[in-house]
């Protein structure tokens, strides 16, 4: 009744704001991204009747409140898909920065998804652990799979077409990689939940976002396919400036932006028009993630070492998928 | 044949961003702005038969290139209403930084009309000056007029309709103020006039754009009339917000934001929710305008100190409009 997973976070490329069903957590609108390597978060569940209530801890410390909540809401679901009462125990690792835009919340869903539906005795393909992972964080739905992975909205009432798909193999794009700087460890102030509530509602933009997305989502999928390299960047930096113009004009603003990303978003552009081909991406916190080829890594690393403000850096290529393994953490 | 005119520079509240007529310089939307004492620009012009050509000197530089031809082409509009062939010496000098964002080309427009038409011969009204301003720099049609003064966009072709009104006298609301503080002196990079072409042309939003800030201007001049603060400071910083969303998602994007315009965004915002009543906007640079109260100077003076990146602040209530002055430049 024990069991651990591992999966790796994703990096949209075009990204997700904004439900369309909250409570199945269904889309607005598609979106696309790469599960990298090296961006790790390992879960152990374990459902036994030993458990009095169920009870989480994330990097050494008990979860309590409205994100325990959550947990105990998604392990509602799985204990009525296995027609199960038992309270499970639950310990989670992520090897990288915690709520600060690096996506720790897409690993940490698709882990809980392998491990606590492995643990109650389910035995799920991608498709239906993807579909799981998604009633825990909508971005974790990608990060069941591995590498170019698009999650497509969908559109059944039932949500049972809205799950993330394989856009090809891992291994197809070897060079391609994304730069994850961390600027800036502190939680950020928004959550996303909340926030993308607020833009559907109140964004005069977020129509226009939608429908573009949409678009985006599609194109995209054909650059990583036909490996344009300049048209995905061009692209995945468009759909990002959208992203934070929605927040901008939500009501009340949401800006993750600090000083330190427009200084990473200069220093992105200024390199690029000297001939060093990268691209940024920016998601909900003040992190900038740099897409670029492994080409030209040495030289974008020399000139993050001028840059004060990045504590460190994570240089990652798609990566694999969830998966279970064999160390527990308890 | 000789005229000197001093003009104050205006701050819009709700911002100018787009032509429907690139010749005649119609907006695609109304705008609403404060013309501020002290932002001030004098400007000595002179038709004489002396003259081989036209000649125009900025803060004591000779002008050339495509800021000349543009003073030129003014120049010719003002011939032809006059019948004149005459060529003109002229003289400008700003008395505070020019082309930060801080709207020199509004106070400079509006000084250039009045001088320039007094100068030939023409006796025109503050409708026609800020007709006429209006073709030299589309917010330089806002500061013929003292203190608030809305641009309403017209809806006739040739553009007869389209001038700056005054919301109501300089001396309404004398405890408002904006404080302008200077970030950074350099020169701007994207200039307004092609930002806006592109806006126009390639940003999604751009049609939300227009509608909004077509209602945002109606809104505001009745918080302006029922001196309804923190509505006017709330729906100034949304339209600000979303002129710079605007400017992302133009293709190319522009980024008029600087790290220390997200320092003093999130500064405004932090003050306010401690009960210290401000508001930001943000022009075509990394400037930001804090708008307030009487009252409040001293304490946001005091936390302005605080903030290394400001150089300087100038802090200024609504001002006059354009005026003739005797003190010529030569």
């Amino acid at each position: 009744m024990k069991a651990t997973a591992s999966a790796n976070a994703n990096i949209a490329l075009i990204k997700y704001w904004g439900k369309r069903n909250e409570e199945l957590i269904l889309p607005q609108n598609s979106s696309v991204s790469v599960t990298l390597e090296g961006l790790k978060t390992v879960t152990t569940v374990d459902f036994d009747k030993k458990y009095k209530k169920d009870n989480f801890t994330l990097n050494g410390k008990k979860i309590s409140g409205e994100p325990f909540e959550r947990i105990a809401g998604f392990l509602n679901i799985i204990r009525k898909m296995a027609g199960s009462g038992l309270k499970a125990k639950i310990f989670s690792k992520n090897f990288f920065p915690t709520a600060t835009g690096l996506a720790s919340s897409s690993a940490g869903g698709a882990t809980l998804a392998l491990a606590s539906s492995k643990a109650i005795g389910l035995d799920l393909n991608k498709k239906g652990l993807s579909l799981l992972a998604r009633r825990n964080s909508g971005s974790a739905s990608r990060s069941i799979e591995a590498g170019f992975v698009e999650w497509e909205k969908g559109e059944k009432e039932d949500g049972t077409d809205s799950f993330g798909k394989q856009v090809c193999d891992k291994d197809y794009w070897p060079e391609f990689r994304i730069i994850a700087g961390v600027l800036n460890e502190e939680e950020k102030k928004t959550k996303s939940r909340p926030g993308m509530k607020q833009s559907v509602q109140t964004c005069p933009f977020y129509k226009v976002w939608v429908e573009n997305s949409e678009k985006q989502a599609k194109q995209i999928k054909k650059f990583i396919l036909e490996k344009k390299f300049t048209k995905l960047g061009e692209l995945a930096e468009n759909n990002a400036l959208m992203l934070h113009s929605v927040m901008f004009n939500t009501i009340l603003p949401i800006v993750y932006f600090s000083e330190k990303t427009v200084e990473m978003i200069k220093a992105v552009r200024k390199w690029r028009a000297s001939g060093l081909e990268c691209y940024f991406t920016i998601d909900a916190g003040p992190q900038v993630k740099i897409i670029c080829l492994e080409k030209d890594i040495p030289e974008i690393k020399r000139k993050l070492k001028g840059i004060k403000a990045i504590k460190k850096i994570y240089i990652c290529k798609p990566g694999d998928g969830a998966r279970l393994i064999n160390k527990h953490l308890f």
